[in-house]
């Protein structure tokens, strides 16, 4: 542990999903947790004031609010960090508005899962290294895999993980709406392939449709994935529907080739 | 089991890798087995002439041309059945260049897969009945899900479950290698849902590419799907560059709740 006085966390949306995740670790681990949220009896203002972590859990919709509202009152000493989805945005906000220590966090996985897992969180690191060698090793020692990364890095690659991937997976959906299928008929002559395709679109439904809306518009790196995907996927869709096979068989076999580079490694 | 007399099973196409899947499953099952490929001692005339069951298991593109070279050598009270991954096309060449029984077959799975799991075929019965009958009994009796219905409701499904399916993962794959992305990265970044994606897209590098191509360009319901598809994803991308927040909220609330439907009923 860097930081080496007493640590009394406060996680601002505490009553939210997230937010009762990581209060939950917490508590778990014996540290004192504050929290604040609609109708607590402290309140974004006390957190701040009295914490020296503060955990920003609330939607990113109203990030900024909550961030211009703390600011003034976290002590310099004190660690600022958030769990939000992005962060290029999110950690220059973090930054603009106060002094103290910052670190970008982003849990890549749902409240929905268990502690046990290997999970993993990406870190980007922004304003004063003993805070976030704190947070850093916390989060390692409670059985997560984190990852440094900057935050227009962390940004790119989650046009493609999460922007483009969801949005994949919408399309999906509303296409299997349209097409009138008979569900049972659909998973009895399922291939191994599209039964897994079924499985993640499914994952959908339990997820919050403000959340998807800003992982799709307040990402600067969106437009371009989904703009590439469109692309590839109207070439192909002319390719097939001119009925050029050969031109079919060599574009596949490209990207046979190229993205053997994504096989994983075995560990 | 409905066929009384002694069985000969004749495999045509028998040294792909899905004729030596059968070919090792009659066999230990103790049945009589020829085959013929290029190079046997065997021609596909002499498997049409002394077996009483023929299975055509070459490529789709050589399809028709096997059908009319062995339909007149076929015997009237044998059964010709394929293991096309297509049915409507297929099923009606293999009634109208012949007078035996006839029943389409499409294993889903690929020859990679072992036999003891419970794998699907889809069956569609086009003309005599106790053949049919034994063929069904026969691969339920080792383990497998048969699925019988019409060749072109079955093309229909397979337009969305194959054909749609690969397009998506090859314009995806095509999407991430021209994104740039660190694949070591990538992998760590991953939420579970994208893990998944990418673990089905990299399943397309061992594939056949013209056997791909056949399911995209030989289907007659290919291109409504593709269509389909191609269209949301429009739709999606024009609400998501526009910055439309309240309409992305209301089509991913639509997809979620029609969806539903596909939500898989425990066994």
């Amino acid at each position: 542990m860097s930081y080496k006085g007493h640590i009394k966390i406060g996680i601002i949306g505490g009553n939210g999903r997230m937010g009762i995740w990581f209060r939950t670790l917490f508590e778990a681990k014996g540290y004192e947790c504050l929290i604040s949220d609609r109708g607590t009896e402290l309140s974004n203002i006390d957190i701040a004031r009295s914490c020296n972590v503060i955990i920003v859990a609330t939607p990113m919709e109203v990030f900024e609010d909550v961030i211009k509202e703390i600011a003034p009152h976290i002590q310099e000493d004190a660690f600022l960090t958030d769990i939000c989805s992005l962060k290029s945005t999110q950690v220059k906000r973090m930054l603009n508005y106060t002094n103290c220590s910052v670190a970008g966090s982003h849990p890549l996985f749902g409240p929905y899962e268990s502690y046990t897992k290997k999970l993993r969180v990406a870190l980007c690191p922004a304003r004063g290294d003993d805070w976030f060698i704190w947070w850093d090793n916390f989060l390692k020692e409670n059985g997560a895999i984190t990852i440094t990364l900057s935050p227009e890095m962390h940004d790119k690659y989650m046009a493609v993980i999460q922007a483009l991937n969801h949005l994949i997976l919408i399309s999906l959906g509303t296409t299997l709406c349209h097409e009138e299928l008979n569900p049972e008929m659909l998973h009895a002559l399922s291939t191994p392939s599209f039964e897994k395709q079924l499985e993640i679109m499914l994952r959908l439904i339990p997820q919050d449709p403000n959340l998807y809306s800003r992982i799709q518009m307040d990402n600067p790196f969106t437009l371009d994935a989904l703009k590439n995907f469109k692309r590839n996927f109207e070439t192909l869709y002319c390719i097939v529907s001119t009925n050029k096979d050969e031109e079919f068989v060599r574009y596949f076999k490209y990207v046979q080739e190229t993205s053997k580079k994504f096989l994983k490694k075995p560990d």
